[in-house]
């Protein structure tokens, strides 16, 4: 019998809950034939929604019940000491006790890092946990990290990241070499801040594929595989993209429906909409990794639909195919010695 | 007479030089009648620009002798100390002896940061200038400051910098409550550093029309006036915006040229994707003022064209009008009076 790999998701948790992680499962199990999933959530509502679904007795599809729920607006703190049988927690566990290969969640952030860095820990010599995503490029598309799990990093938590990026890289893309950029402000502008120079250093010495400081538009030229920044700073260029695409995208619709002629420029232009729609859609780009814990677990977009919740599952499958911690683990581990070494 | 605002141009500065700067000049000639512009550089060539422009006599344009250069990749120190005699540095000599009450410049950030507060000196109460720019918006435009004149600014600076974006804005705008926003990360994730959340403390307590904590897609969203950001953050946010939509543009382009069907698309389209390039063509948002001197300073792109630069000059007019400056000055010292009541 061929592999299986086996991801438990956060039935409960993100914006819509169950209404689309149902679907998404589903649909991913339809597009995976080596995937098992593990539904974690409150069993009689979920069985109610595979009911509705009629698949109730879907193969490779089981339910774990889990008696809480993680708010989207609860903190960290409070979700780590009182919903210790949340579906989040529970879906982390089974990847803990090696019954889940990874975990989805669409649940908050901050919760859901404290939580997988509570239960499964930091892979040794990482300090901090990042959060990474691929962002489309002209070229295809460019990893970044951290985005926002991580403010005020030091110069040896960006080394780190990028590190950790690169592997990903690796292991995701099929890329034996990845271009790894550090991601700092103009050559104009007086040049970056302490922490970013003191990685610069640390960057220049390592043996990753190292291409040395980028800037923000470097992301979109895709001219470097990882881009490797302060989770602060990361967060802001992913947030302000996300408002520039929604502007333009209002500007361009509201453009097209101004009148009849406009209309029917639109309908002649569908194709070409379509494909530019289709090339930028977020929820192709939906599943982010948490990367430097002893385990996968991948942060589903609180507000996807089942189409992009269904790509973080298949974010968390390639993880989970490539082994990404134990390739990381590797990696550090051999990067110690170079440095004890040298 | 009429009021005449007279402002110094940096004729030699930025990619193109006096081939933008010429042009740029006769452009705002003709567009303000109240403009007196001095063309600052090397006389010979600014003369041959001139008689190329068939222009050698236009009223309300004289030349100003500079014999030296600032090169858009010199360091700033080494601009300050051996260009005494730049286009650059004459011109903003212009601004400290009266003769002009604006310098434009579109020269290397750097030195014209380093050079403007050599010269001019910073207002009484403000530790570093920043750089700030309109960009546009859902709803017209937002305001962000800084761009990447400071890096590790500490909460004192941003609540300078909150301050200076707000009066600008009164001044440029015409709006009498500036909402100012202090960027941060999303809810979700950890909140903040620890610089962010001071200056949200020092914000909260002041007179400023202060709306909290807003998040990078804010800037597009458009309900803010201005929006205020540590410079490595600010530059970060405008780069990646640039780079993400230069790739949408060339995205766009290259859908509608890929056949004959879309080329004829493309042709009815034509309106739409005209108003399109117009609502957020860079050029009509080029130039960034250096705010918290004792005089007037305005950065074009390195890159401007004629018509963007005649916007920075615009900018720079709108500027001298309003008394940025010494709006500035006014609401420095009301604040501190009302600070040392309390």
């Amino acid at each position: 019998m061929a592999e299986q790999y086996r991801i438990a998701l956060d039935a409960m948790g993100g914006d819509h809950g169950l209404s689309v992680v149902v679907p998404a499962a589903l649909n991913a199990l339809q597009q995976y034939q080596d995937l098992a999933l593990i539904l974690v959530g409150d069993e009689t509502q979920i069985n109610a929604a595979l009911t509705q679904h009629k698949a109730l007795s879907t193969p490779n599809l089981r339910i774990h019940h889990a008696s809480q729920v993680v708010q989207m607006d609860e903190s960290p703190a409070v979700a780590l000491k009182n919903k210790k049988d949340s579906s989040m927690r529970v879906a982390i566990n089974l990847v803990k006790t090696g019954e889940a290969n990874a975990a989805v969640s669409a649940g908050n952030t901050g919760a859901l890092m404290a939580t997988a860095r509570f239960v499964l820990k930091t892979l040794p010599g990482i300090d901090r946990p990042a959060i990474c995503t691929a962002i489309p490029s002209m070229q295809g598309h460019t990893h970044v990290l951290d985005l926002g799990a991580n403010v005020d990093s030091e110069a040896e938590h960006l080394y780190q990241f990028a590190l950790m990026g690169s592997e990903l890289v690796k292991a995701i893309d099929n890329k034996a070499n990845p271009k790894v950029g550090l991601l700092n402000i103009g050559q104009e502008a007086i040049k970056g801040n302490e922490q970013v120079k003191a990685a610069n250093a640390l960057l220049q010495g390592c043996p990753l594929n190292y291409i040395g400081y980028v800037e923000g538009d470097d992301i979109y030229q895709g001219d470097v595989d990882v881009v490797v920044c302060d989770g602060f700073v990361g967060n802001v260029a992913l947030k302000t993209s996300e408002g520039l695409a929604k502007m333009v995208s209002a500007q361009l619709k509201a453009g097209y429906s101004a009148n009849l002629f406009t209309k029917l420029a639109a309908l002649i232009s569908m194709p070409v909409l379509k494909s530019f729609r289709r090339k930028f859609d977020p929820r192709r780009y939906n599943g982010a990794s948490l990367l430097g814990l002893q385990g996968i677990v991948v942060k589903s977009h609180g507000g996807a639909d089942s189409l992009a919740f269904a790509n973080a599952i298949g974010i968390a499958r390639s993880a989970v195919i490539s082994n990404v911690p134990q390739r990381i683990h590797k990696q550090l581990e051999s990067l110690h010695t170079q440095r004890q070494s040298a």
